[in-house]
């Protein structure tokens, strides 16, 4: 199947496939400085939790690159100062965080100033390289979950390629089940209000060749309600160490109506989205993002101007919702407390 | 507060307020022919259960004004014809075939040919009135139930002034509580594809003066499930003699999140939205409309292009996830079966 690779670095630049832009333009942007690699996750020309932690990876390294100077302590700090500015770029994201500290554990433990710069670049290549190969065991570990054939599975937002390094996590589960022989009915939300679904996910099955269905979100209920979805799988931006999930907004409904009606909902994920310094949920930080993106669709008013609109970007499906938890290393069941806990301890 | 009346009728042509194009646009449209009025219906230029039900009567009699012969039974046979073309506009809103019988029962009950349009001219004008009237009633019923001061009421899709001849129903019970003094929160989702919300409803409670703050449809489970909401409230298109209550897409996952999260989920209806003659929802026409509303926004296409959608309009609610039918005779309360019975016989 065709590959998408929507991150990709030269030696000296991140080069960007816009995500703000697709799928009817393909512009690639290229970034030379860590503030720009800040922005773009700010702006969502790369997003989804794994790609964000690649680029935060290699904005570390551009970040090394602009502040070098001979004095190794005053670098570093300039780098954790950078670092810190590149971490904050989205709140929920865990990868976020975890790729820049990674980063500048590295750094830290190199004495020689002058071997930071190449040393941050051979470990953000490693994530890289790492978050594709962790996918494709995601897709392994998940793709007995998909349903038989002729019967459906939901997906929700864009969990693929473009949200990682390559083959995607909720995404990669399908595309492994499809790779695997399973003929089983594909169903994707459009996901309001950034239309991640529809813009990416319609775009990146049409590549696979996996023939998949568009509904609004609210129409997920009556897809279950008829018996026409038989496992919803999502991804995630952050798990709490009982298993509490914060995704894109509305996935909290689908596992509330996956639940109602008796279908299994899982979430696809690398373990550097689980986060076990957060013991549940509510201490989840949800980014809200700006009214524009409700109250309009690009460019385009839909609401009177002067209304006001609440835009949380994601949130939370407590544990007691989830069926499973597919990481690279384990399928994880409840209780999450100690599954999750092992799927780490195995990465 | 303002009142919006987007059906009106000249004596010779109806004028319709086109919300095709609102809120960025206000263009009434003059309709002269049944024809033209049934297409209004079909693109919903006029949308709204008890909207169609009154456009439907008017139809009737510019169809009435169109087919005038002096031979009697030949008039009423194509009388007839038009009426079902008229009523096959929309499948799902019980209120249009309501409508278009009850114009059909005073053709025939009139004996001169010449004096059945004066006759259906009266008699459309007569369900406007009272369409007004019970709107009134249904608010004076319902404000009751709105939340106390500073508590979140939550409603979907556009149930005002612009889907019924004025005032509206699940809005208008909004507006009575408001009317009456109630400072509670008001919140609206978007209601994809078509954007009703966003478009009509926020548009309209602008016009009243009501602060009301947009969501996406899929924000609606984290308002709940933070406690920002205390009650939901939502018109209908069909409500079934068990209380099942077809309804714009996206309803039934408010009734499900509803009930997860102890929170009343409210229906405000006329009685001429209650078809006794269907025993439950199983039996309700979910009418499917094309898929470029899912597809793209208006004219700007979202998805690839040859992507397929899936597009209900409506979905059915079964009755257990409904608290209460606010009509204009009553609040019907479970067990549905005996109350909406009431509450026809009562209209």
């Amino acid at each position: 199947m065709t590959e998408i690779r929507p991150i990709n670095w030269t030696g000296s630049s991140l080069q960007l496939l816009d995500q703000t832009l697709l799928p009817h333009q393909h512009v690639t942007v290229t970034i030379t400085d860590y503030r720009t690699a800040a922005a773009a996750i700010t702006e969502m020309r790369v997003r989804g939790a794994p790609a964000i932690g690649v680029t935060a990876a290699y904005a570390v390294v551009l970040a090394a690159a602009e502040l070098q100077s001979r004095e190794r302590d005053h670098f570093i700090d300039a780098l954790r100062q950078a670092g810190a500015h590149i971490a904050a770029a989205r709140p929920t994201a865990v990868n976020l965080g975890w790729a820049v500290r990674r980063m500048l554990r590295v750094a830290d433990a190199e004495p020689d100033p002058g071997s930071i710069r190449p040393r941050l670049e051979a470990e953000a290549r490693r994530i890289q390289e790492e978050d594709e190969n962790i996918n494709r065991r995601i897709g392994e570990n998940g793709r007995s979950l998909m349903p038989p054939d002729g019967q459906g599975v939901l997906t929700h937002c864009n969990t693929g390629a473009l949200a990682t390094s390559a083959f995607g996590t909720a995404l990669g589960v399908i595309r492994a089940g499809w790779e695997a022989g399973g003929r089983f009915r594909v169903f994707n939300t459009e996901t309001r209000p950034w239309l991640q679904g529809a813009r990416l996910t319609s775009w990146e099955f049409q590549q696979l060749g996996i023939p998949a269905t568009l509904v609004a979100d609210s129409a997920a209920g009556i897809l279950m309600q008829r018996g026409e979805v038989s496992c919803v799988i999502t991804g995630a931006d952050r798990v709490a160490a009982n298993g509490d999930t914060a995704n894109k907004i509305g996935t909290y409904s689908l596992a509330v109506l996956a639940r109602e009606n008796g279908i299994p909902f899982y979430i696809a994920a690398p373990t550097s989205t689980v986060d076990l310094a957060i013991a549940h949920g509510d201490s989840i930080a949800i980014e809200e993002r700006p009214e524009h993106e409700v109250t309009g669709y690009g460019a385009t008013p839909i609401a009177p101007e002067g209304t006001p609109a609440y835009n949380p970007a994601f949130d939370v499906t407590p544990h007691r919702y989830i069926a499973g938890i597919i990481t690279e290393t384990m399928v994880c069941r409840p209780p999450y407390t100690e599954s999750l806990q092992q799927a780490v301890d195995a990465a």
